[in-house]
């Protein structure tokens, strides 16, 4: 298969990961014989460094010819004292509206060999699998209006949602659930919200659609606190914008290996946008310490959503596996008798 | 001093936990020479199933004078059904609103021989001991519109604050910070919303006037992973009612104690309305063994906010943590070598 793909390595640590899942690549397109082409993008505060704007016409012209696109991590001190509107952040809020990359999928997995780095008693996390379902592009993030008013004295932003938004996202979820484990948890405010009780309906329609998936409603408070306290009840999760935002970073500190965890935001014909959870790290950043994992983690989710090599998508995730039972690893983890060593040894091993 | 309490026994466990806390307030009157004066009303689901409504005129005129209210809990399967304007969560809504209840505060404290039951690592949850401070009556939960749109293919939700909403939430929790350990963490999302980034620059205009108390603004997805990761690291926290509510219930289980854990909803001159946390608890009513101690913390704070009667609220709180010195518990507990008592047993113990 012939596919193209746009790397947009961003800020901090991203161009490190970046190179890493750029090998990965390389290397399941000359072990299966496909043909992956690249093209490098600017995004972020390194766009805003060099054009003056953290999201460059060319950039969005670029994503929106690719098969998919990897994205390394955007943001940083450097810009925050930046007006709103020219921050690193908008770039990638940007992104995910203009190519409408409205499904967010966060899976968090507790690997055996990290878990004694979990802030959560072993006996409680041990066994964890499960996927957020974060709506991307409606809700608090883009509703109009969003402005003070009346000379400063009050704010308004604006919760909004179209019906088939919520149904394109609370498919995709079932979608998800069908080929997991089959439970499906939607989470809402449906005691205080109209868009939640909207929300609520939706998949109340929709669960006629798979009946081989169990649907549970969860308050959004309540699932604040079952994450903590039970994290292995859950399979699937869908919720709206906000709220997937809160609970997708809950749950990716449970496992104790936020440096391992990616992540897709995807559309529905299955182009995507891919990305490690970690973010930009300036401190480690150029000191080839950065843990290449999440981005390989992200080539996989990549593989597997948005080319369908779902065989490709496996050997990805098992290399990594392999490497972490061999007890390698970089510094943001520990492995008891394990061996660290750089990003870049890390990502070699993987490859 | 005196001073006209309202009873609102409410649902389930509620008219249980409630009892407790007449008791405790009668022995403080007895002991201190103070005249309490008490008054029962419904709320909730019972004033649904006796009067047709969840919040009753008599029960809003009561409160309206009251100096001090206790309710026990609302809601329960019973009600679940109900359309929105008649479940017994409007009930509390509705009392928040009516009497501007702006100010929730919510401590969270570790207490060391319940900590084997947190789901955290003790070394992450020691020495925990933070307040929410959430913001109760403006925001998603109030703002209009709030409605479907266009024959039902819309849905919006209004997050609306006025200034001196979030002014004198700001000020209530640098108050609060100045008598506690002087940090305060301001939690917004001010990379995305236009409340939040005006909520910043309030908090930043007012920190001139609390020089000694610390102040950082934290990301609420960030924050909802440091509480997780690091509890320790918080004294006190202010933010709008939504991500308060999420929050407040996430760290409402981090100490393994939410049968212990007590709230208070103020307002400017001092009323208050005061409620356990721990909800209704309907598999269990009626049968003696709700947990008592958390209605007893919550009178310790109604004697300290609305009573600013000082030394007896310490000796409500020393009283309960001698109960536990001495490994008495319900059953919601476990202490190791305890001695497991009834509900009522307790509350005679403490009291
Ligand atoms: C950077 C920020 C705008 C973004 C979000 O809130 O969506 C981030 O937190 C995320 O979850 O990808
Ligand atoms: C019952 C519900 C409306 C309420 C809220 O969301 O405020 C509850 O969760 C709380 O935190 O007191």
């Amino acid at each position: 298969m012939k596919k193209h793909i746009v790397l947009l390595p961003g800020d901090g640590i991203g161009p490190e990961v970046t190179q890493a899942a750029k090998k990965m690549l390389e290397a399941v397109a000359e072990r299966y014989q496909h043909t992956f082409t690249f093209e490098s993008q600017e995004i972020g505060g390194s766009a805003i460094d060099s054009q003056g704007t953290p999201l460059p016409e060319d950039t969005i012209e670029a994503c929106k010819k690719a098969d998919a696109i990897f994205l390394g991590a955007v943001g940083g001190p450097k810009w925050d004292h930046l007006p709103g509107h020219m921050r690193p952040e908008k770039g990638l809020l940007g992104i995910r509206k203009q190519m409408e990359l409205f499904a967010n999928l966060r899976p968090v997995k507790a690997f055996q060999q990290l878990l004694h780095a979990s802030p959560l008693k072993p006996e409680v996390v041990a066994g964890s699998d499960l996927l957020i379902v974060r709506e991307l592009t409606g809700g608090l993030y883009f509703g109009e209006p969003s402005e003070r008013k009346n000379n400063g004295t009050q704010v308004v932003d604006t919760l909004a949602y179209q019906k088939h938004e919520i149904e394109r996202i609370v498919e995709k979820a079932f979608e998800s659930a069908r080929v997991r484990r089959k439970h499906l948890t939607s989470v809402d405010k449906a005691n205080v919200l109209e868009s939640s009780r909207m929300w609520r309906e939706i998949v109340e329609e929709k669960k006629h659609d798979y009946p081989e998936v169990t649907v549970e409603h969860m308050l959004v408070d309540a699932a604040a606190m079952k994450l903590v306290t039970n994290p292995t009840a859950f399979d699937v999760i869908v919720t709206e914008n906000m709220f997937g935002d809160i609970l997708s970073d809950e749950a990716s500190v449970l496992t104790g290996s936020l440096g391992m965890l990616p992540s897709a935001s995807i559309r529905t014909d299955g182009v995507g946008l891919y990305e490690p959870v970690h973010g930009s790290a300036p401190d480690i950043a150029g000191q080839d310490k950065a843990n290449p994992l999440a981005a390989i983690l992200s080539v996989a989710m990549m593989l597997k959503h948005s080319f369908q090599m779902e065989e490709e998508a496996e050997q990805v995730e098992k290399a990594v596996a392999d490497v972490l039972a061999e007890r390698f690893h970089t510094s943001d983890l520990s492995i008891s008798n394990g061996v660290k060593v750089s990003g870049s040894v890390l990502a070699k091993k993987v490859v």
